[in-house]
């Protein structure tokens, strides 16, 4: 038995998924002609009050096409220092975007309207890249899975309108947000330009993100997906695995948050560790002491058939999900313990 | 009945190529942990006799990807003007590459070794585009399929090489060239840099491209598809299906190209006709008088629930496919003849 | 003696033109604060009836900032196969702005409204490149110093205008071709949406080139120029010398005129002349027969101190201009007719 | 009498630098025909014993180009947060290079080897843009003309190298720095793999930087300055220019060095000042109190005709320069005590 806690992306497909997948209904959707797909996208844009929705392979070129959506090479995005576009889409906003980030020095990847007033107010000028959009991450990865205060996120979308900055909500792990502060994906609709959505991470889905946004806004990302090479033919049978996950995953991922939270419990016990970020939802992030070290804990745990995470810095990250049992849990918690 | 001759993208997985998909053992493919992805790539390389393959989302993602790999912005590809790469993937070889097209004359998508000896020999100089790939198309699809002839694909090898030159098939049909001409593909491995196969065509898989080349190019193609969003998760799926193709597919081909032929022949007696060009494999693209006009019977047709796709300059394309079945066939002959 | 035929851009200042430029009230353009530069982009625009003008480093420069101004990546330009932009700008529509170029087959770089009327009526399609800009170069260099007819020229700004199309002159040599044709520059002021003009060509300044454009698209080209790097400080030097150039250098063009035609007309009388394209302008192109061959016979004038440039494909240009005296004049003529 | 301290940028041609120019002997410099430059080229690669030099009409062409020349689209840059080329070059890194900026939380605009030495070592990851190139700026102007400690700047070349990352020096005022601690060109030449140097600022010609290289760099470099619209012709005029202010006004820094340390030594006895960041070359950074607030203080003195620069977050900047005579000196410093 080998326990994968390196990320909610390395699950696979439910028996009841699979089903889903297997009697999907499909057609060309390069022609727009796949049902599953047609419905799907709805069924999300609804979900969320927005106008449209779109199917695309990756949370990264979902996130990758709402930048260039927004901007023009030579443009600016405001986002925080832990941003996901900035540290893990591979340089992708200067290089598909020819975009500038500006980050924000937050806390555990969020920060306040305060924090960003001025340099959202200032003027275009020919020396300085010019600001057009403001991005966040909800929840955080590279900030442990922190959910940011919704009523927060309200005044940063004034600061943007006020600024005629548009806003965009990287969602790969919105689900963990909704479920951990009892939220609704309408709430997140209502103040959003773009939004992207992974159902790959903790709902459980093999493939697939979906962006959200306007009629004109959607139609436009079409065209970028045909040219970052997103577009697919068959995607029934991605779409109904999401579909599948939106309808029976959702309210689960209150497990892998317990879980998590055990975790850090346990943790709290050792004596070889250093330190222990807040948990809201299923991300863990923690220190061992220097004389063990991250790298050697990581082996070690290895050796055990269980996979964590090295997050630089000495951070150590354990994710749970939906194909963490019970029975791994136990494991774990009794190998952490002993360690 | 709807016969959908549109393109060969349209077809839906066969019971047992979706069998083949469901009990796909599967992985995190971002982490290189996707068995069935990784046995496919294996195979494909092997077969062609190549190093090295990766799996991709569309055709376009892969042949962009092989364009960016052997490229730098303000260089040059040299293609055909009918190219796909030129023609319909977006711009985006100026767009993801910064890269200029210098289309040759071909005919029906291809040219000769003669045609591009000077152009390939040009030395760089600062006010010109540097000279860096030469892209070929088998068969052509603007061409209406056509399949090059090997020597001469032999003949512009050399004057590649000769000039240092990179060289790209993009061979998004290159499996119809194969039964077609009676060719291997360890022929087309053995010249090419790069080649780019397309298994959501002629081969009925729902999804998924394959691109070949050096270990040293595909690890760097690895890269390139992360940037542009082509990471993907469970990909095992798509990839059983693709295998199913391969070890299903190909030879069968041989009755789509049949198909088209028999179309031909038909057209050929009906005095609306006023031009067939050479068929080869299973795309066909004719004129029809101006009393009709294309886009007229273009609409006519569809009313008897058969589509076709108007190619601009008063051209149709019919493709046959895996689902266009003997029985569509007798509707189709029946309602050409007596149109 | 050496007699510099290879270009219009070798001319050095007339001593009037020295004068004037050691005299120049400068201040820091940048800040717009060059006094020199202000009234002289105010004199250009004026003259060409245009709202507004900016002073560029090189024409390149003008032509690359136009052509972004009036595309975003992944959209299309059309023009003529011969154009500069195309051919002669190191592949910059691609690498500064992610544009394709549509090359249309023309007479010596000029093509027709009938040429075009289908290509600039494509309808956007996500997986076509998107039609923005009709971009036509007046005279054209690789066309031989070829004027364009400009009732085609208004024929083709129809087309442009029925399918929203931007339309931009390249005029690194249309003072030629005003002189030539008798032509005035609000003709075309009245018909482009922005057109570059070169000084540093027949009109003999050191330095510099003129955008010219609405005031919304010239505030744009400002910020475009410090983005590529073409914001410069006391250019009041390089004004005063264009400013010049446009007070005493535009009649004597036809000076240079006359001294091509009389080139022409003593190479008709030589047996080892092919060919020889029609002479409108300062430009000059010309076959030499086999046995001589284009690269031996610049060798072989390069050794009389004549300078001649290659222009590919056997063809050989002659560039007359303001430093190309009546002394050196007799010497090329009498070069030629012993040759 | 204007007193301009906005920038050292404003200076205008002495009486002697405007001979030099006039008297220039010139060439067509696309073609590398002109003998000024040609000279000067050789003469700054000399002084700072490096291999070749280019003339380039910005600073920003020249650090764009540099950063061009090491990155690819995809890449990653480590500077400083108050670097030149990430504030104020209009976004050209992303626009230019595709290239993101890893910024450092330095000391104004410094940082030491150590901030850098865990960024410098990360291994290429596919998710993670890959860094090539460390770029800092001496003097810094955001930092207010501070100086870099040069042993700091050898232990981080010494990082560089062992992670195979190229080493840039924008040194716009860096002649500021040389004579503000007594170094020397060839302690700089010998460190990094390219130096810019702006010659328009505190050495007062009217146009021009130089960028500094190996052979091969400054190769790839002329083709980037013509891709960017760089290339000119009769070059010489202001290489004339340059090469005079390198023989006569580098040793005069010391003069507006001094000038700036009067003036801080001023507003310390000012009690409506909060604070006056060190003084080390030609520029003062200073804030006033919240009862005046930063732009009435730059009103009032502007209407008394003396220009200073906000540098928002309450920041003033004033620049001392050539043009900055003693008598207006005393002006202002007699306007600041009586302010």
């Amino acid at each position: 038995m080998i326990i994968n806690l390196i990320s909610d992306t390395v699950t696979k497909p439910t028996k009841g998924m699979l089903d889903a997948m297997m009697s999907a209904k499909v057609g060309d959707d390069v022609f727009g002609m796949d049902p599953t797909v047609n419905a799907l996208q709805e069924k999300v844009a609804k979900l969320f009050g927005m106008e449209a929705a779109l199917f695309f392979p990756s949370g990264t070129m979902a996130n990758q096409t709402a930048i260039k959506l927004h901007t023009q090479p030579g443009d600016l995005v405001i986002c925080d220092k832990y941003a996901h576009i900035y540290n893990y889409e591979s340089g992708g906003v200067a290089f598909n975007s020819g975009v500038t980030c500006k980050l924000v020095d937050g806390y555990r990847g969020m920060f306040t309207a305060n924090q960003i007033e001025e340099m959202a107010a200032v003027q275009p000028q020919i020396y300085l890249p010019y600001t057009k959009l403001i991005c966040i991450e909800n929840t955080t990865n590279k900030g442990g899975g922190a959910c940011w205060d919704f009523s927060e996120i309200e005044k940063i979308q004034k600061v943007a309108k006020k600024n005629n900055l548009n806003f965009h909500l990287d969602g790969a792990r919105l689900f963990n947000a909704l479920v951990a502060k009892n939220e609704t994906p309408t709430q997140y609709g209502a103040l959003f330009d773009t939004i992207s959505i992974c159902f790959s991470k903790g709902l459980g889905a093999p493939i697939g993100s979906i962006l959200l946004g306007s009629k004109e806004n959607i139609h436009k990302a079409l065209r970028l997906r045909k040219l970052l090479g997103g577009g697919m033919r068959q995607v029934g049978f991605l779409a109904a695995a999401v579909n599948y996950a939106l309808d029976n995953h959702v309210e689960r991922l209150a497990k892998d948050h317990k879980k998590a939270k055990e975790i850090a419990t346990v943790l709290a016990t050792c004596n070889y560790i250093t330190k222990i970020e807040p948990v809201e939802t299923n991300i863990l992030i923690f220190y061992v002491d220097e004389k063990i070290g991250a790298d050697n804990f990581i082996s070690k745990m290895k050796a055990k058939n269980i996979l964590l995470t090295p997050m630089g810095e000495g951070k150590i990250r354990i994710t749970t999900h939906l194909d963490y049992t019970d029975a791994m849990h136990e494991v774990l918690l009794k190998e952490l313990k002993n360690f």
